[in-house]
């Protein structure tokens, strides 16, 4: 497996093409995206868990529940959500994609991020369609990923080769989101495409199991959003024999594609100067492992801690201890890790002398990590947030976004 | 039921004092408490639902069992949660006031908050011992008040006459409580004084329900403390005939002292400008209720909107989807209210037209309610919280507190 550039369509016989159509009033920022496959693909989905869903969200899980699509379309700036007309204008987008490009409107995915609560205006989205289509170019997944950035400061996209069947595939992926982010959902936006050859059952498990240790596994606010999706397609152009179960190669590519975008998702939180990794290692269970990683992740005070670079790590003991999940505070070892080094700061329920200057150099760094040993078993995980900075409250503070 | 002043000294029986002992470098900050009943009282206590709980919650349980207590005292500066020697400094403490007052050290509550992990320094407690107990007075009330604050910017304490059994009985009560403040538990410090007669049992379930319905609607940062306690001491000198059973003057005094103390803890949250109130009525039942406004002051993205006068109502239908309750968003109807008036953004599934100056103008007051009505039943709940701002990211990020 190695790391190749192009985005969503590194693989082949997939095109994209972002660009302005009009939903922001900023001319300098894209606001549409599109991507088409050549031929019909598998395609699986994992979709918010909040019970407000937007209109694209239900639309969206609709049109994938035979396992099949063709194209995703995306805008920025108007989530579609709570929104006047909002079941028929994600209607009305998928049948405008289905004619430009001449394919079934049921195999349009169609996907939302913005301001929640406003009629999305159609007309510059349907004025868009004809250029957008014929934009459509194998190199266009920047321009893609560029285009369904919201408060996001850097794209997020990635594209590997791994081998399936002795054939070489290709996986690429884009992904949005920077707030109103936060575990329990199939999460933000996140588009896969793949030349596998993948059955939908067989994709589908695949992505929810990758999904599940990755974006389930990031926070950067605690709130879930009502847009969240991740969406896979396998176009099959690689000419492998058709995975029909499981797949290691094809797990390993979704899980390596998925940790990547939701790193970057995490250290590009709003607002964040820092990436904070929580890794809980000899729990009871994964499970156990988890709730506690989250719940140290998702811990204001945690995250203004360590936005201060304090060592502070009664909050993290503080954390654990309401996350819900079982563990004893007497046999925790409690460590911060950074390119600058580690220092043990607890351990064996004993507060432990540590230099406040070497802890504080540690903590200084754009990459944070916070690793809890246990001795309860062999259950481990890595969960991923962001410092809570002044920013954040400027960001979410200052104007509706 | 009427207000009158002198905080937990206001009953009779009660003495009170609050000094600087030197836990803290800053001499003008007191920093111990000490509350002491001429007579023993019948004592009830609710408790932090963290799983790493301070040293002194333990002791203080542990005391309580038998539903009997004479005295209070409370460090700030210090937790002394998950730092050395922590069971055996809060045991200490107990031997030394018991040996000062004369009375039982099984009958006395110890309390700590302050920075979790360094060991509590016995010696400036051990000295204090004399002057406090020598400065005990009828009129302390508002100097222990005083001495248990730590972020909080102002003191926080009330007292009120009520009936019982035709004789006139008193409450005090003060608090403290700022950041790590959440939902879930018996809560911060709150310490409850009255001269009723009333049995162990009849009190401990007059208490549990009170703080149901305030403390435990409060969230500052989602930040469950280790070291929240709330505890009332009845001592009889009233001459009621003790309450065996439910008393609703009783329920409605202490309701009417925890709401107070609940909402004055939301709006001196660190760093708050604004008390946020969320009430949603008309839901299945008055625990959906809860559960629905809980996640509205909860939210980070609420909280900033609500800090920057922005009435982006989406973040509180969104909320309100990812809290885990059900509920129909299309029978939701959504209003924010203030003194300055009332606007309803969302009503029967539609975004409604609204003037944003006239709702800026309604947000920017002292304290904003967010109304929600729904159409499934009679439940209803009200939580409060507060905005989230720079100086949150300020005081927690800064330096260790």
């Amino acid at each position: 497996m190695k790391e190749i550039s192009g985005g969503v369509t590194a693989p082949q016989g997939f095109r994209a093409a972002g660009m302005h159509c009009g939903i922001r009033a900023n001319h300098d920022k894209k606001d549409i995206a599109l991507i088409a496959s050549d031929c019909l693909c598998a395609a699986a989905g994992v979709y918010t868990k909040n019970l407000v869903k937007a209109a694209p969200v239900y639309k969206t899980m609709a049109n994938l529940a035979n396992g099949r699509a063709a194209a995703i379309i995306c805008n920025s700036g108007n989530a579609n959500a709570c929104a006047p007309r909002g079941a028929d204008n994600a209607n009305s987008t998928c049948l405008a994609v289905g004619a430009a490009l001449g394919i079934n409107p049921d195999d349009v995915i169609v996907a939302s991020t913005g301001v929640i609560g406003q009629e999305l205006n159609m007309e510059p989205i349907l004025k868009s369609l004809l250029p957008l289509t014929a934009a459509l170019s194998t190199t266009g997944g920047g321009e893609a990923a560029e285009a369904i950035m919201t408060t996001d400061t850097v794209k997020k996209e990635i594209a590997l080769e791994f081998e399936l069947d002795g054939k070489t595939c290709r996986m690429g992926a884009m992904a949005k989101g920077s707030g109103m982010i936060h575990p329990n959902m199939g999460t933000m936006l996140c588009f896969i495409t793949t030349d596998a050859a993948v059955a939908p059952a067989a994709l589908q498990r695949a992505l929810s199991a990758a999904v599940k240790k990755t974006f389930n596994r990031v926070t950067v606010d605690g709130d879930t959003s009502t847009n969240d999706m991740a969406v896979c397609l396998a176009n099959g152009m690689a000419g492998n024999a058709e995975v029909m179960g499981d797949s290691a190669e094809l797990s390993a590519a979704l899980l390596t594609v998925c940790t990547h975008l939701a790193r970057a998702i995490a250290a590009d939180g709003e607002g964040a100067t820092k990436l904070l990794e929580c890794t809980v290692r000899g729990a009871e269970s994964e499970s156990v492992a988890e709730m506690l990683a989250k719940s140290v992740v998702g811990s204001s005070l945690v995250k203004a801690a360590m936005y201060g670079s304090d060592a502070n790590w009664g909050r993290v003991m503080c954390a654990m201890g309401y996350s819900g999940a079982p563990f004893d505070p007497a046999t925790a070892t409690l460590s911060f890790e950074s390119a600058a080094g580690s220092v043990t700061v607890y351990s064996g329920g004993e507060a432990l002398e540590f230099s406040e200057e070497e802890a504080t150099n540690i903590l200084s760094q754009k990459e944070v990590a916070i690793v809890v040993s246990l001795r309860a078993g062999g259950g481990e995980a890595t969960c991923w947030g962001c410092d809570l900075t002044y920013d954040y409250v400027r960001i979410n503070g200052d104007y509706r976004s």
